[in-house]
């Protein structure tokens, strides 16, 4: 006989206070990770913040492509009665654009970049597949935020991720400014985990993905994380690439401004950390928020040669 | 037989190009502007920008008080049924109090302060009463912001302003800081009237303190101001006084930090500017949003004296 350890605890009944991670930040050993793209202070910066933010990471007319695919995405109307695709409560515009990787080209090669794939194994110490990934928009005027979570909270309680060994990527499209609605991340809350309340109700993500209202973090626990660590803007151009470790909490503002702000998110799990069955949820939701069967393992190496030859 | 001339013609059944506005930014000739607190360079700001945004106007321990009266009006439950009393769409806490210097001392004092009286006097020419006032809050985390637009706009269409002659000024009683939702403004934005488009429902207030809907400028016009003029965000510690122009577009953000932010919020307007019957709504709006019967003239120097004696 055998019970299943469960490491995070959430969706609970009754409050429960945060407790330190049960995992390493940095999963690589010594050897993986002297053998990459980052340097000692990037590692030792990741590991303290649960960040990091490469401005031209990408060229910037590298993006360009991006953008143009998704003013098409918004003239076409069919698109919106895909699943995959989550429109604002209020405006009805695209909001965000799940499971791009599955059938754009230009986005499926971005994951495959193998500087990017390299960084991430040197962070994770092993083989990486994409766990999600989308294009999120905030057009200009009316585009809504995103309330303070933490990823790994819903990706252990809807989607069974057993460990903390996962990553997430933020490629911005457009500048990011402060009156867009940049990203916002609070340094050093990675290292702990905020048990939240509630109860998982069936089909929870066609509610989530528009407005987040479980998995929400108690204030009082978010108030201590933010005093200690601050509030940090990601701003930067087009081709920025942010880490961030999958249990940092983030949010971001509503866009204020004409500018439009649209930016690539992707999630490498390492294959070591597989979906299980939810932890607290009635059933997994489904294979475009989180991939669970179709698992190809990336390979920079084989891609990068290829790419040469 | 006379027509009244609507100089701001707007909530239109068509769409209207702007046009610049149709009253002088300073009111008061040069004798009335050489005597009071704000220097030359000042009113040329006030002239170019719209607003004037003074530090340490007020000595941070005035705004404790105004703090304690806060923390006790939310304690206080039946304070929630009054009309003057709005409350959050989603989480139901304060949102904002009207017309608090009726029967707040404290409140009213302020109001009269003669160097603030003196400066309104300098850009108004005239004397002044209190058209509007209120204390608006933003709780930490679930404070929410206000979208774009022109006081004068609903004034002169809900309230019957009839020019642009009118000052707000903003007291904050809390730190304003980049993440709790301060006050972002549009400089030079206040030279242009934006006509909207629509029609204003019966009651529309009992709507609009909550969320605005109507009475929102088009967004191809304000692009084309922010574009022009940018976004200003007014940050400062307690006791910072932000003089704005009535026709000066502003908007916030939501309060996404654990710090709440909260303000006063008082209009001077002109005793030669009085309300008509709104220019373009049903009805009045009650007496607690606009004065229109009870509006005794503010008397700076007489307050000084007996203050002196």
């Amino acid at each position: 006989m055998s019970f299943r350890e469960d490491l995070y605890p959430t969706r609970l009944a009754r409050p429960m206070e945060p407790f330190p991670r049960r995992d390493p930040v940095i999963h690589a050993d010594a050897a993986q990770q002297a053998d990459g793209p980052l340097n000692t202070e990037q590692l030792a910066a990741f590991e303290r913040d649960g960040f990091l933010v490469l401005p031209d990471f990408f060229p910037r007319h590298q993006m360009e492509g991006f953008r143009r695919d998704l003013d098409s995405y918004g003239q076409d109307q069919a698109l919106k009665a895909r699943p995959e695709v989550i429109t604002e409560r209020d405006s009805g515009q695209l909001r965000s654009l799940f499971a791009v990787h599955e059938w754009s080209d230009r986005f499926d090669r971005l994951t495959r970049e193998p500087r990017l794939l390299d960084a991430v194994r040197q962070l994770l110490g092993s083989d990486v597949y994409i766990h999600q990934s989308r294009i999120n928009l905030k057009p200009a005027f009316h585009g809504r935020g995103f309330e303070w979570h933490s990823d790994f909270e819903t990706w252990h309680a809807e989607d069974g991720m057993p460990r903390m060994r996962c990553v997430s990527a933020s490629v911005t499209l457009t500048e990011n400014s402060t009156h867009n609605g940049p990203l916002l991340l609070v340094p050093g809350s990675h290292k702990w985990f905020l048990p939240t309340l509630g109860t998982t109700p069936q089909r929870y993500w066609e509610h989530s993905l528009k407005q987040q209202t479980l998995g929400v973090p108690e204030p009082a626990h978010l108030r201590r994380l933010i005093e200690a660590g601050g509030i940090r803007p990601c701003q930067g151009g087009p081709g920025t690439l942010i880490l961030f470790e999958c249990n940092t909490l983030h949010a971001s503002g509503d866009n204020l401004s004409p500018w439009p702000r649209s930016n690539l998110f992707f999630v490498f799990n390492s294959v070591e950390n597989s979906l299980q069955a939810p932890f607290a949820a009635p059933e997994p939701r489904p294979e475009w928020i989180a991939a669970r069967k179709r698992v190809p393992v990336l390979e920079p190496r084989a891609w990068q040669q290829q790419a040469i030859a």
